[in-house]
């Protein structure tokens, strides 16, 4: 907790997408390492690692964390245990080893399941990234918050009642992963007056990125990655 | 809003204060721009400044904001308004312009008052940045949210009760400009179930970084630029 201790086991964000929006500490780090590891789907390339690619070196040592990419509810522990296992091994070996994480590895980020099973016997340094949030409010060209304003950031999977509930008293509202949920946000949104100028984006930076009124998102239909940004209409 | 636009006016988040986090690509705008607009205090250097200090080419054409850097409630209009007509000589006579922001620009940054004064005759191209959120919560190991878990952000200067509706209903809270409302703060966390386990960060990444448990921290008292971290004990 106080201070900072040498270690050999980094979380590194490596940003929401763009491959510009890395840090030049994360790209340095990454370069340097020995041992990558990363999420990935079952089948086919890591996103976290796509994003990093330009900065890993040939001879680097990679642990791709595969697990199902669903919106489902309960996180692979199995891959996470076996991943924890594996990193464990090399550290103890004196390989040092980073952990590449889309976005930042600790706002909704699978590397906290890593910290979790290693923390202990290995304290982590942690390299910050941009967040999805910042970039998708940054290509909406959104304000998130000024002066005295509050934010709320949720999951979009919430149950509705639990979800009007966090966002009541915000100024104005992240939701995370809205996908199939888009109906609910809409909703919970109208509600609480925070639907007129909300903003639906999917895919940040990436191919196919999208940057839509939520409205008109809605009659299309949404896809897993998508993020709304809202807020208060009377300010 | 759909789509971007080619735009000579830029918004650049260059991180929460280590120069290794800017972005690559903050660091190659700041490098190519002509002209850079930083907030800066009345006297003295401007910290946007200091981080991005390593891109700025000799010959680029500066223009610091200079404003009061007090706590204060009410932003130096009169500053933004002053910048605001300088920015837009420089992109009337087609010269690019890009405004240096500490963290994000639009989390808590005062790049939105250049943005509602100069947006809509130069659409803005937004570059996302590291926020001292995630600086804060990286330097703390402290996971702002996994899976299910939803994240209030609050100005810590709110008054007490509305401090506690916006937090009441969030797994995790992330204040900001905590200073001298750190009693005020720790109040409304205890009353929450929000105090065990919270984080105090002061100046993440900068000299006197300082990271302290809450208690630790209300006994030496706060200082400006603080953030607190927090989240609900029963998980």
């Amino acid at each position: 907790m106080s201070g900072r201790s040498v270690t050999e086991f980094y979380g590194i964000g490596v940003g929401p997408g763009d491959p510009e929006l890395i840090t030049l500490k994360a790209a340095r780090l990454i370069a340097q390492l020995p041992v990558l590891a990363y999420p990935a789907p079952l089948e086919g390339e890591s996103l976290a690692r796509r994003i990093a690619a330009a900065h890993i070196p040939a001879g680097a040592i990679e642990i791709p964390i595969r697990m199902p990419m669903s919106p489902a509810h309960t996180p692979a522990f199995d891959a996470y245990d076996r991943a924890a296992q594996e990193i464990d091994a090399h550290l103890k070996a004196g390989r040092k080893v980073g952990v590449l994480c889309e976005g930042d590895p600790l706002l909704y980020g699978s590397f906290v399941y890593l910290l979790e099973r290693l923390g202990d016997r290995h304290p982590a340094t942690i390299v910050p990234g941009v967040s999805s949030m910042m970039a998708c409010a940054a290509l909406a060209r959104f304000p998130l918050a000024t002066q005295d304003g509050s934010v709320a950031l949720a999951p979009a999977s919430l149950p509705e009642a639990e979800l009007e509930r966090r966002l009541a008293h915000a100024d104005s509202a992240v939701l995370f992963k809205v996908g199939r949920h888009l109906d609910t946000v809409a909703r919970v949104l109208e509600r609480l007056g925070m639907a007129e100028g909300a903003v639906y984006v999917a895919r940040a930076g990436q191919a196919g990125e999208t940057i839509l009124p939520l409205a008109e998102a809605r009659a299309r239909g949404g896809i897993y990655f998508a993020m709304v940004l809202a807020r208060k209409s009377a300010r």
